[in-house]
């Protein structure tokens, strides 16, 4: 596995300072899963009464634990929970065995917390293909549970991350009735472009009052709008998975009509989102690709991914070229409704094509001042409907290829 | 655009010695469209009674040659025909101002040769958003008239060029009703990688006798078993176009039943299509995908798919990294229908993983040797039907980020 021992450019200036969430708890310990001198497994306990919502990748070759996740989730169980992550190996790939070790761990954890196992959530990250050290892990169970405190969310994303440069949290606080809702959330991820398969793995506790069925409604709605608009590689993780638990110990009930705490949410999942973007492996700028005016908000989306995971694309931003052909290009090739004479494409501010060619305005070194800066905006107007869809993604740099191009070791 | 100047190591030994066909005649000029030293410009004459049929890019921002080609391209015309090519300007993205600039170049062709403006075929291929200069490659009409040959179609080959490191030609034989077939072809294109969209361009010619209509079904047919089943980098050009002029002076009638043309064609297709992989940029090894045991053929080539333009699975072939588990998770992101325990994968001979695990007989150092060789298979059988396809790829390497990161110039 590729070294990556300089913090990404694109990183937040620091991590930020996250609130206590009342009925959670947390603790990281370094137990040798893979890694030799860091933290590498987080446990989360969860009071009774807690909501847990979750989304989890859509691959067919999904992990063990995933698909242990997903057999949990939809339960309305009003006892505690837990939730158990290491990272250095996925457990993903391994056939029976890989069934077996994820039980191994979440019937440790249900044992040491007395909790049933159907509401301990785990998840694994990093290698595939080999088999994962649950005895490592179990082995540091009671360790983790005397050591759990509601201040430790920040060891916690230490512990998940795998080729991460920094570790990844975000917070919010909302008023709802008169009562102060918190959320605090941490991520992992560099895309899906660590070796070996990174995964992208997100966890955020709140105080609120949530009842499972609506946590899950908002949660799956919001996914569509934030994490699943990211892309660092187009590659996609076979454990890719998203928990939101909502304590209720605020007693902010928050009801279906209610959009503050959606809203107030979906900053929170956008904040994590774009922080998994700007660690993308080799990663030197930060791009929005913003598209309207389509047929729909679904083609709008494919009209954006194709932008944001073209290679060509990609290369250009990296050499800071305002190359709005490729772009084109793109939008030709994605499948999704265009008319060639409609389009309008905007590097930022600066206006670059109209009417089916440049723009008899723009000025190419205005584009290529506006490409220097870190952060991007590449705009698309297809003129033709009212469909809508933002996606964030990063640069295809030299880097990218060091990393990924290295023999695993 | 930035300078190719060393040749694939990927690249065939030498340029084939192409047979005359009857009935065909070539001449390239250097007519400055872009590049200073170099021909530029192909004219092809065809004799009358040539059948010509034609596929295209599905881009929907495909460009003005390629929509003068397929307005004309169902004609059952027996008159003359003429193709005319130029490198160094894609004319796409060019407004009205690109269709027009495709009207002068064609019309003045059929006044120079006597032909209907019906039956001239033009490609462009290059820079976008410029100004195709017209005026350049019609002032050298005559001249190429004069120069018309049969034996010139190598000179062709190397004036349709952008940044391929190398000429494309290929050739075959067959004898049919006891009279010999010969067939022609030749094609640029790096992929879709080159600066400002390189496009794939082929024109094939053989003296087969074949009505427009049942070419032009054997055309599409073969297109999806060779050109369609090629990537470099998932980027889709809008100028791609693959013409084949049959110009029946053999008197070797092909008939719908016929299944050694056919046959013949697809070798000539799938070696062109192979040389196309070959000249991928900053390409250093040639890979076949090839999954069978699917659902369909359809699913078959979206797993093969997924896997050949995988950026993990591309940096992991150029690493000469036996990383099969980039290949299940490429397989499991398809969104084609897999189940990961009866995945059987091979590199070579070498069976890797079945039984959604590692094979027990599996040897890193054995995977480790096959990855140094030049041209690679990665084999996957999904085990849960009859479906096949084969995809040709490259690997990627920082020669792509060079070469694509370059600003324009």
């Amino acid at each position: 596995m590729a070294k990556t021992t300089t913090i990404s450019p694109l990183a937040p200036a620091s991590f930020p300072d996250l609130p206590i969430i009342d009925g959670a708890e947390f603790a990281a310990v370094a137990a040798g899963v893979k890694y030799a001198d860091r933290k590498d497994v987080m446990l989360a306990r969860l009071a009774p009464g807690t909501s847990i919502a979750g989304v989890f990748t859509r691959s067919a070759t999904r992990s063990a634990s995933v698909l242990d996740c997903q057999e949990k989730i939809g339960s309305d169980s009003q006892e505690g929970a837990a939730i158990i992550v290491n990272a250095g190996n996925a457990n993903a790939f391994t056939g029976r065995n890989g069934a077996d070790a994820t039980h191994a761990v979440t019937s440790a954890v249900a044992t040491c917390l007395d909790l049933p196992e159907s509401r301990v959530f785990s998840s694994s990250t990093g290698v595939i293909g080999e088999p994962l050290p649950h005895d490592k892990i179990t082995a540091r169970l009671d360790e983790m549970k005397s050591a759990l405190s509601p201040a430790a969310l920040k060891d916690a994303a230490e512990a998940i991350r795998t080729t991460d440069t920094f570790a990844k949290g975000a917070k919010a606080e909302v008023v709802i009735d008169g009562k102060t809702v918190r959320i605090a959330g941490i991520a992992k991820g560099s895309g899906m472009i660590a070796p070996d398969m990174a995964t992208m793995l997100v966890y955020i506790f709140t105080d609120a009052l949530v009842e499972r069925p609506l946590l899950q409604q908002i949660l799956t709605e919001l996914t569509d709008l934030t994490f699943n608009n990211i892309t660092v590689d187009s590659d996609t993780s076979t454990s890719d998975t998203l928990l939101l638990a909502a304590t209720g110990a605020s007693d902010a009930k928050v009801s279906q009509a209610d959009g503050v705490f959606r809203d107030t949410l979906q900053g929170v999942m956008l904040d994590l989102a774009h922080q998994v973007v700007r660690d993308g492996e080799g990663a030197t700028k930060f791009v929005e690709v913003s598209v309207t005016g389509s047929a729909s908000d679904a083609d709008a989306r494919t009209h954006a991914l194709a932008i944001a995971n073209s290679p060509l694309v990609k290369t250009a931003i990296a050499g800071e070229d305002p190359n709005w052909g490729r772009v084109v290009m793109a939008i030709g090739k994605s499948g999704a409704a265009a008319d060639r004479d409609l389009l309008t494409i905007r590097f930022g501010d600066v206006l670059v094509a109209e009417n089916g060619w440049v723009s008899p305005e723009y000025k190419e070194e205005a584009g290529a001042d506006y490409m220097q800066q870190q952060d991007l905006v590449i705009g698309v107007d297809l003129g033709i409907g009212s469909g809508q869809s933002k996606v964030w993604t990063c640069d295809l740099t030299h880097g990218y290829i060091t990393i990924n191009a290295d023999y695993r070791s």
